[in-house]
């Protein structure tokens, strides 16, 4: 009994892949963890320690996992859970929360935590110069979380609205269709000179950046990997005879624009 | 000649104001540059290095400083420019951007890196659960920088899409009425009872959350250093006994809610 009200859980981002995009609170909540549970390929990237306990699971396990991860905190454990990127950007934060809500009482009196990180499309954005220096939405093309329709709707609204527009999720083998589907629908409401950026693996040694239009956009460059920016009309292309071409949202709006 | 080739100017993210929140990657280029240019408050936040030299300027002179810095960057400097949170939300990857395209062509061929950081909505969502957990936007409601209609605009849209939002810039001396104006704007969209987060300085040592509903929020609660987030339908408050209440957005929209 009294141990048990010593457990914790610590929900932790990574980073985009890279260990020196940890941060430092990230760094110390990894190391004072006893278990640690995640994606595989996340718990991948976790140097290992003496004596502390990982548990890897699949990609669609999100809420198995962070019920795992309570119930080891509710028996007294230092328990740790970790996500690609930023965990409250669709990833475990909102599982464990859903997971605490759910399941047993003695969970809500546990202690927990969220460590934030560098959310995939901060990276990305940094890699290429400054699409997100302007208002933006982030969403996630996943339709197994929601309605089709509703991601189609977001799309307008957000191309209407004059949002630049990160994409999460774009594809995987069991959603092949969707993100060419949101192109089609981004061309209606948007030029096909819109900048359209794919960033696949930022930070990492397989890491690859590319520029193109919306209107040459296809989803078959990207993966499970990949986060992509689309442009607003405002998002300009700066290319430099020596150096990378640069891709910007100025921060002002001119009323003549609006 | 030779000497300027070697210049080069990094625009560094600083996170939202704890030193364990940076990343190293941020902390290696803090400590390898030879000026430092930003805004008082963050100059503030980097600790002094022999033999670096540090320039600060006030808040409102983002492509001066920008300026500053390429121009120190052209001399052969290794020139760094800090952000706090992330450099490309609302800060100044863009305003480097934008000096860089307008400025003198040699600029063109300086090497120019981002560091990316953790920008404050990811903190200030992290410390209360997970609502960014589903689609969200995030918007600057300076009207120094786009025609206040705009922004209207945008909050409309956003609310009608169910994208939960993060205000960034939210009040100032000189804007005192505008954050009023959007909680007013906002509860002719979305219901009385949805949850609204302050979130002051967080990791600071003055850090101060505040969570309550469309209803009551009042922009007097908050200051140049709050991101506020306002909730969707779906975001849902879980109150526990003996620990802080949560908020969350659900990853999953269901069908019927849609």
């Amino acid at each position: 009994m009294v141990q048990a009200m010593t457990g914790k859980l610590t929900v932790i981002g990574l980073g985009p892949g890279n260990a020196d995009q940890l941060t430092r609170e990230a760094d110390v909540a990894l190391q004072t963890a006893d278990v640690i549970f995640g994606y595989q390929p996340y718990i991948d990237r976790v140097p290992l320690r003496a004596g502390q306990r990982r548990e890897a699971s699949d990609n669609r396990q999100e809420v198995d996992r962070a019920s795992r991860a309570l119930s080891e905190a509710a028996r007294g454990a230092h328990a740790a859970v970790v996500s690609g990127g930023d965990p409250g950007v669709f990833a475990m934060a909102a599982a464990v929360c859903e997971a605490l809500e759910h399941g047993p009482a003695a969970w809500r009196d546990l202690e927990l935590s969220i460590v934030p990180g560098v959310t995939s499309m901060l990276a990305v954005a940094a890699r290429v110069g400054a699409p997100l220096g302007h208002d933006f939405c982030a969403m996630s093309l996943s339709d197994n979380l929601k309605p089709w329709s509703v991601i189609e709707r977001r799309l307008q609204a957000a191309a209407a609205a004059g949002f630049v527009m990160a994409l999460y999720n774009p594809i995987s083998r069991a959603r092949p269709w969707q993100l060419d589907r949101a192109f089609e629908t981004l061309r209606e409401h948007l030029p096909g000179t819109t900048v359209v950026v794919f960033g696949r693996a930022v930070g990492r040694p397989d890491e690859r950046i590319q520029l193109t239009t919306l209107a040459a956009a296809k989803g078959a460059e990207a993966d499970m990997a990949t986060c992509i920016i689309v442009g607003s009309t405002e998002t300009r292309i700066l290319t430099r005879p020596n150096q990378p071409t640069l891709v910007y949202t100025p921060r002002s709006l001119a009323a003549a624009s609006a």
